[in-house]
């Protein structure tokens, strides 16, 4: 591959030759990057919302196993899934970016290049950025602007006692490295249009981040309720199990605490299980609790562990 | 001042502890910090703003010379400033930062404290942000949310030949070291609010962070034409010629090439130009041309020199 340095560009070529290939999509994107702001129309009937997320070199990902388009994609798809967490529809996007001297123009247009792939199969559009000289590698940041129909937004705060908790998909798998680009590349959009489909509103929605015992504790913690999850039905497939065995890891707590699933955690009214079941790839893991009852895992053996959340220190 | 380790709290903990005392002032800011995403009432006849900026230590800001208060305050100031730039009026923010260890939970507190300071004088809430460990020093990343009135906007690509070409201001202060927090308290809504009382609407309008110069080429580049700024006209106050003078340096380089001055630039068609006088504060300092002329700025002997952009390399 060639190697442009970006200071033979200069800050404002450089912008320019990242951002030429970016396409608008929405309707709704009257100016995208190049401006001070990007411009977006407002739609009647709807609310805004709006996320953001950072990603650090050396603490979220490590480009000895990263290649750049893939971490561009993976870095797009972790902010929208944000959107999708609350019931929404993600539209925009705005992308800033710090690099020091040791990425040249091309690796850019790689990381780009991931980032628009992503943009283009999620249908969202890049319309802002920001790029900057970093004297410590690289750094991402993305922030969302997505739209949910007024008053529809799914919070963490709507969970009720005897509400059951649903997972979708496997967990697990990224903590265990297996995590691949075609296994991300699942538009999880379609979980929230089958939803919709099917007149279901989950009482509470969370994106797995930073692992099922985390966010379960934050959904605990905004609908001051207690949960109650099931060993036996923790939804762990059968490549990361035994992997997890090779590595004389326990599966449980990989289930638990591994994060980077891509996957969504949700509450839903007892009523609604037979109508959820018909959706493809959902899991039933456990219900909602009194607050009093607090947040535990019940064991195959019948004993109830406290959930411990993770986070950085 | 305490020093409370951050590691001593995990990060929920903290989160809650930076957040726990920022309100919300506008009633569009429907759920804020908390959630996966802020929930924003749209409302009718209006367009939405996003823009985004990075500032990383060592290269934005360096804390031996800024108390962490200020530079949460100015971060705030920056990020908006591009809002105001579009004739727009900034709503809600979103806050990424990236601390390491070095970093206890008072001086992040200390942050905090001025980027609420700055939301309350702007009138801006802070609705979404993520919070990470760094390995290198302090970064942060904004990104505001803004209305505008729907194509009212005001874009860097309607200037036309014959159109004056304005300031707010004195230019270089910041370069110089002489910006305070005094001076960026300024509140610049109020220029804004101003062209709006004399139904002054900018063709093309950009706020100066890299440089007069700098910014009078991306007008030219998005607008197609030229420019003739006059060397006699730039704004230049006492102090900071006096400081020039003393270091030896240019002060005609300094007001064109000195960034962080938190000021707008913008063109108005000539025939506006006995109403704009009457908005304090307004300098004319040169005219558009037809992009075949190029850019240039008259100097006091009447010879023309070609502006040059800055930007990092």
């Amino acid at each position: 591959m060639d190697r442009t340095e970006i200071s033979s560009l200069g800050e404002f070529a450089f912008i320019d030759r990242l951002t030429k290939e970016i396409k608008l999509n929405h309707k709704s994107s009257k100016v995208g990057i190049g401006d001070d702001a990007a411009v977006i129309e407002q739609e009647t009937g709807f609310d805004s919302l709006l996320t953001t997320d950072l990603f650090l070199e050396g603490v979220h990902f490590d480009l000895v196993y990263t290649p750049l388009k893939h971490l561009g994609y993976k870095c797009l798809v972790a902010t929208i899934a944000d959107i999708y967490a609350m019931n929404g529809e993600p539209k925009q996007v705005s992308v800033s970016i710090g690099l020091s001297a040791r990425f040249s123009v091309e690796d850019i247009e790689e990381l780009y290049a991931g980032i628009e792939l992503a943009g283009s199969i999620y249908g969202v559009d890049i319309v802002a950025g920001d790029t900057s000289a970093s004297q410590t590698g690289l750094l991402i940041s993305m922030s969302c602007l997505g739209v949910v129909k007024t008053d529809e937004a799914c919070l963490r705060s709507g969970a009720k006692p005897t509400d059951l908790i649903c997972c979708t998909g496997d967990l697990g798998a990224a903590y265990m490295g297996l995590a691949l680009l075609e296994r991300e590349k699942k538009v999880f959009a379609g979980e929230t249009e089958a939803f919709e489909a099917k007149g279901i509103k989950p009482t509470s929605m969370i994106d797995i981040s930073d692992g099922l015992a985390s966010e379960l504790l934050h959904i605990c913690k905004s609908s001051k309720v207690g949960v109650r999850i099931y060993e036996e039905r923790l939804p762990i497939d059968y490549e990361t199990a035994q992997m997890a065995e090779e590595l004389e890891l326990n599966t449980t707590t990989v289930a638990l605490n591994g994060g980077d699933d891509y996957e969504f955690l949700f509450t839903l009214p007892l009523g609604l299980m037979d109508k959820a079941k018909e959706i493809e790839g959902l899991r039933f893991i456990g219900h909602i609790t009194e607050e009093s009852l607090g947040a535990s895992l019940v064991t195959r053996d019948g004993s109830e562990i406290s959930l411990k959340a993770q986070g950085w220190k």
